[in-house]
């Protein structure tokens, strides 16, 4: 079934296919994607409990990320800014006087100061203990609303659009590699408005601008629509989600927006004097999309031989394999090869050349793992005739086409953007195909226990129903979002990460 | 003396000249500081002791910092990363056993859970006390030497490359925003190695690197020299620095390159197999740059009018100034005012249109005090004549130019060059003629206590005297760095930030 069992140069047995990834989506998909971060050296588990190291690969493709969000961020008016990591207990106190379902696993800091102990050892000093504890933000709902309340004093300074890149944390228990960790990395936005309209079309805009960056950068078609009450961000009178679903059938909340009401201008503090010259508390938003997205990209289009990575993102867009013999026609080929790498970056395409001491195809195989979009193959035949070999990343061997140099240098960028139109189309045809609408609890229950998963779309009078309440929690399914496009007369519920 | 006092457009007194800050920089240096921060909107004090917030004019140029750093850390083949907020007590213990001198102040989480007190109110639960406690990093020598050393195996993994962009935190008691804050945000590159000098040679080039940046985008000529033994970073064996010379004579250091030999490579255990079969410790550098580089940039170049930005950083590199008379001619100046920001975008210009409500002067005080290189000034006559005028904002009213709107495309990006020069070659002038060579102790303290401040150039062997030791104590003297230029004979002292 997998892309994998077609592929050529693979060492074959004669037994099953062999994959590059063991074990496969099928066998275990949380061991496959956890394999599949290792074998694409995206990232690895660090000596702090829950963290993560996010390791170059990793992290260059989260820094495209961010560069291709924060343009869109920016195209909506919205401006960075940076507040502290700190934020006073009493902040967080206010917030939970106002805000049920508050959660308290956080990392508090009590001292200021490290001293040598009895044994030698560093201690927090005893005379250095801190009068009001601090946490380290889970998000920064209060910190930025006591300051939007020092800026805002008149419907003149709004709206005020914020937005800033940083690290949160939160207490995990169970953590998995992007997509549940202790620490992880995000955008948040807060904004203030004058009027109600303004700040729940400001959170559905924010929806939107994730929409664009899920189908335009990371190839995934995602269900757009509303939290149910009970899925809400604590605090929130509106939560909006897109919910992406894994090749797995579950879904991941890929990001969310939330119109918070009048609810944190109260508990902060944010008033204005409004155009009728009375006093008002503003409304605002909050939305983030967090180094998840990295969880959701990976668990979305990787197969069994590894990371599949859209091109928009991909660190490299092209990699460049020299097949050199021992028959001194490596420094022309080696030649070739860095002389193609220039000339593509010279378009703007993002190339590497493997230059590196291993064997051809254990560096075509690093390549496959690593998920870059395009591999090139060039030796010494194709240097004598002007020619190179490359083939696909997201559809493999059948794609292998040889071309002169000319030819691929003219039609590179138009093949990367039929690649990723063609891994969205893909994911497209495989999620609409696991969504089922259902009307009888029967239903539900034949769905999610025979099929092999995905979403039902259910009205939402059955979320009442108490067989289907039991069902749902024996089954650890969740309502995952009424969909914009049912207008509120449905949900879609599935199990989920 | 300043530019303002010649400043056309400003309320007159008849007494002294009135400026956009007060007080002055001769009046009050550090005050001055705190006053252009504020008029140019960069950042502002935050609830949590010692922290600051970062607001959108400052962090849109700390952003422009860091792309054009970025830029020039890959250039040099380092691979961006990211690792834990939290360090393990243990690897603190490790290094302090390590390294004399070793900071203690910074904050300790020792709870991972809030929970209702007696009184209602939240405290950490007594139940989810931390078995180990953490320290939100200082610096990551340690856990990213954790990593290191399972990273490098043989002299074959190394040169590894790594940089992190992060913020990190040290409690600080006396705090001023952008110079010294408890939290700060930087970058901190860690290079591993396999010879002694490849190690050494890396730690000069990355200074070298940052020399770039501050010569070719901060505008700023610096003193590169190596860090005298009693001002070295704890455990490095060489230690270099930029100091840059602020308009009040300081000093400060504004970057530092540290070659740390074995020493960090010992305590976390980075270790290889060389080349000649043995094992072997890595020899590890360490180089950052913060947020600290902002304030040396505000006290290098600003005037008693507020802020100036050099071209290359500048968020806003041009701002045009409406002037709307209520005469019914302001659609045709808006309109021309967005068709030539539009025409600026398109070459790559920074550009913004002052299109608020605010006076003509106002606004142009504005522009002013957040230190944008030129403004433009379009009203209904440079409409009808397709003209503009434009002033800079480093040389003031003199500066002041009417020229077609065609010309100005097509000089603008020369201009913005000429500005960055001139204001390059204005700080170099100013100074050079603040360094004094000194060797004699007279001439130290004349140099010091009477007149207007600076660098003295002093021979290495007056370090030793005992003398010169209680004047450098008395006066918070302290050694800059010996300057590369004399090779180890010469050091250069003053007092810093």
């Amino acid at each position: 079934m997998t892309q994998s069992s077609a592929q050529a140069g693979k060492p074959a047995s004669k037994a099953a296919p062999r994959t590059a990834i063991t074990p496969t989506r099928a066998e275990n998909f949380p061991e496959w994607y956890q394999e599949v971060i290792k074998a694409a050296d995206l990232a690895e588990n660090s000596p702090v409990r829950g963290c993560m190291v996010i390791k170059p690969h990793g992290y260059a493709l989260w820094e495209n990320v961010q560069r291709s969000l924060d343009d869109l961020i920016k195209r909506e008016g919205v401006q960075n800014a940076y507040f502290p990591l700190l934020i006073p207990l009493s902040f967080i106190s206010r917030e939970a006087d106002h805000v049920d379902g508050f959660a308290k696993e956080c990392a508090v800091v009590t001292h200021h100061r490290l001293e040598k102990g009895a044994d030698g050892k560093l201690v927090p000093a005893p005379d250095a203990q801190l009068e009001e504890p601090f946490v380290i933000r889970p998000t920064s709902e209060t910190i930025i609303g006591d300051s939007m309340a020092k800026w805002v004093q008149s419907y003149r300074d709004m709206p005020l659009l914020l937005n800033q890149w940083c690290n949160v944390m939160r207490w995990e228990m169970r953590t998995r590699m992007f997509l549940r960790t202790s620490e992880f990395l995000w955008q948040e936005g807060h904004n203030a408005f004058e009027t109600a309209d303004q700040a729940n079309l400001d959170a559905r805009k924010m929806l939107e601008v994730y929409n664009e960056m899920y189908e335009n950068f990371m190839a995934i078609p995602g269900f757009k629509g509303e939290k149910t009450a009970d899925e809400r961000f604590p605090g929130a009178i509106h939560s909006y989600t897109i919910e992406a679903m894994m090749q797995d059938g579950k879904a991941l909340q890929a990001c969310t927006s939330h119109n918070l009401g009048q609810n944190f201008a109260r508990s902060c503090g944010i008033k204005f004097q409004g155009r009728d010259g009375l006093e008002h508390y503003a409304h605002t938003t909050s939305w983030g999309l967090s180094t998840r997205s990295i969880g959701g990209l990976i668990m979305t289009h990787s197969d069994d031989d590894g990371l599949i990575l859209p091109p928009r993102l991909a660190p490299q867009q092209v990699v460049i394999l020299p097949i050199v013999k021992d028959d001194g026609n490596s420094s022309s080929v080696m030649e070739a090869c860095h002389k193609l790498a220039a000339q593509l970056k010279e378009i703007g395409v993002r190339v590497m050349v493997d230059a590196s001491e291993a064997r051809a195809p254990d560096k075509m195989w690093a390549a496959i793992k690593k998920g870059v979009p395009v591999r090139v193959e060039i030796g010494a035949r194709e240097v004598e005739q002007g020619t190179l070999t490359h083939t696909r990343r997201d559809v493999g061997r059948e794609s292998k086409t040889t071309c002169s140099m000319t030819e691929f240098l003219g039609t590179i960028k138009p093949l990367l953007d039929t690649i990723h139109t063609s891994m969205y189309d893909k994911v497209m045809r495989a999620t609409r195909s696991r969504v089922q609408n259902v009307v009888t609890l029967d239903q539900v229950k034949s769905f999610f226990t025979e099929g092999e998963g995905g979403f039902a779309r259910m009205p939402i009078e059955m979320l009442d129903n108490e067989d289907y309440q039991i069902f749902k929690k024996d089954n650890s399914l969740s309502s995952r979002c009424l969909p914009f496009e049912d207008e509120g007369s449905m949900v879609l519920i599935g199990k989920s990460y």
